[in-house]
């Protein structure tokens, strides 16, 4: 869209500031009961029913967190609220309602806000979730999406990452490192195209991890599966910087400690093989890649048997008292390795060096 | 701030992105009965406590919304809280929490990051308002700041746009003008200090105008002032844009006409004096200056006695059916001129010339 140089893109101040927002806005119309007022007043209204209100707020800039050489605007926009669903998810809360805030150079045609906010309304719909606020901006240079998203969960049943306890179960929804291995995938290929714009891309095989960093899903299905099974999570987390940093953000604020076993680590079978190709250990990549966007929970140790054989959870470790610290049993040994934000200890010059 | 190349300013890097926002955040406590849970999960979670939610957000970008050649980043963080306060205030609702998401480049030591956090949580110490959310990222250009902001009311008492009716008075708050009279001071002093630095900028006997250019204040008071007068708004929106645009929306939104007087706007001696200077008709300044964060509303007629002579409002004009279109009745003559966007007919031209 961008490398388009065609003379049918519409320059934004054709439409004006105001006339953008209504232009990219229109398509959005009401589903949620809690959704009172939407765009256009000088705020919002929103009702929450008795419930208590999670909200979160993400800013994603170009060049830092995507790169409009590989990132499609449309998935772009897709993941942007993604994102913030997935933290809604992570409190055990449902997502209702975004705010979405575009700061972006004239270099951007209408047609490419068009094609952001496609993104945007498509994971809307599939999610459920209206988009309540909106302000766009010229800026003077780059692309920066702000997203707000408001969730309601009954005020027992919402997580927070402070309620864990020593010998609780660490479990993990889906499987991690795609994310990682798609952008591995991607930062190839445009190096390639950039070298020679005639060679084409190399994506196929590559379906599952290309989809898992482009156009990830939030696990907003998982609430309702763990009240079927009965259970009521102590702590929860997305998993959006990788699982290392994750576990250590539950350790510091449920002072405790972990023990994570490397071997439980749910991997793709693409993933693992794509990290061989790349010369890559495959639990870098689900320890320190993160963009999974998979939920990280503990549990008490009496629900083993709800969960235990359940294709949407594993079991990967258990909690420990905080002074036994956060540590990896790796694969094949009983070794311990100290879990860092980085990763963790054994690996960490590898990591370094293939960063 | 930015000018300074001390040795002693400290990169971001050394902290580290979560290390900064544990850094800046640190500062804040929650106040609000509503705040349940702050920064530090995946999403803050509040209790509206059986009220109606009022939600908005903004973005603003370096060069478009500010220049931080003369816009101290104290000032600019209190700016871009209170720009979100007035949208809750103009909802007649309680600003209760704010999110706040900064994408910077790494021109920004973490110095300049605590400059803008002080004038954030200088706003909200002033306004009883507790911050909740944070994300804050580097970019590869400019500062972009994106604030949310959440308040609560009574369903019943909460003011939307859409509500004017024919006959309706059309009553603001404060005066106009300001804070647009400043910015040509500002923008003046700020050439002559490029042409030459070492001149020292005339800002003397300009402080009004400055402040309200640069540390604005939301309404937030007014609530109170109407519950107390036994006034229920019909429509309301806060002059953020200039007069003439608010208007407008206010027209827009309740399918109505306004008629507004040039000789009942309020506006102070001294933007009537600078406007003088600057050889600009004053009611420019207010009819399409902006940034005066004041509100405008409409009351029913029957509420003219309740307000008449109160310092804190002024009528300007009424409300008129929508086929009478909005119109300017120019000073000292009963001639008409349309509201635009932009100002109004009779001065377009001029007005064009002076930008």
């Amino acid at each position: 869209m961008l490398e388009d140089k065609s003379p049918q893109l519409t320059p934004v101040s054709e439409l004006g500031e105001f006339g953008l927002i209504k232009h990219l806005t229109k398509r959005f119309s009401l589903q949620q009961p809690s959704s009172i007022l939407g765009i256009g007043d000088d705020a919002a209204l929103l009702s929450a029913e008795g419930r208590e209100i999670a909200i979160t707020t993400d800013i994603l800039a170009e060049g830092v967190h995507f790169n409009l050489g590989y990132a499609p605007l449309k998935h772009l926009g897709y993941k942007a609220v993604v994102a913030n669903l997935s933290d809604i998810a992570a409190m055990n809360a449902v997502p209702a309602q975004i705010l979405v805030g575009i700061a972006a150079s004239n270099r951007f045609p209408v047609e490419a806000f068009e094609e952001l906010y496609e993104g945007i309304e498509h994971a809307c719909k599939h999610y459920g979730v209206d988009v309540v606020g909106g302000d766009t901006t010229s800026s003077h240079s780059g692309l920066v999406i702000s997203i707000t998203a408001i969730g309601y969960g009954e005020k027992e049943s919402l997580t927070k990452r402070s309620g864990a306890q020593p010998n609780d179960l660490l479990v993990l929804t889906g499987d991690l490192g795609g994310a990682y291995m798609g952008l591995q995938v991607l930062e190839r290929e445009h190096s390639v195209f950039l070298v020679n714009p005639n060679m084409q891309p190399e994506m196929e095989g590559y379906d599952y991890i290309l989809q898992r960093q482009l156009k990830p899903e939030a696990r907003t299905d998982i609430r309702a599966k763990l009240q079927e099974l009965g259970i009521q999570p102590t702590a929860m987390i997305d998993v959006s910087d990788g699982l290392a940093s994750e576990i250590l953000h539950l350790a510091d604020q449920s002072k405790i400690g972990f023990r994570l076993y490397e071997e439980k680590i749910p991997m793709d079978e693409l993933t693992i093989m794509t990290a061989d190709e790349f010369n890559l250990n495959p639990s870098i990549a689900a320890l320190s890649g993160g963009e999974d966007y998979e939920l990280l929970m503990t549990i008490a140790p009496s629900d083993y048997d709800k969960i235990k054989n359940h294709p949407d959870f594993t079991i990967i470790g258990h909690a420990t008292e905080a002074s036994e610290g956060c540590y990896l049993v790796l694969r094949g040994s009983n070794e311990l390795s100290k879990l860092t934000a980085q990763g963790w200890d054994a690996f960490l010059n590898k990591k370094g060096k293939e960063d």
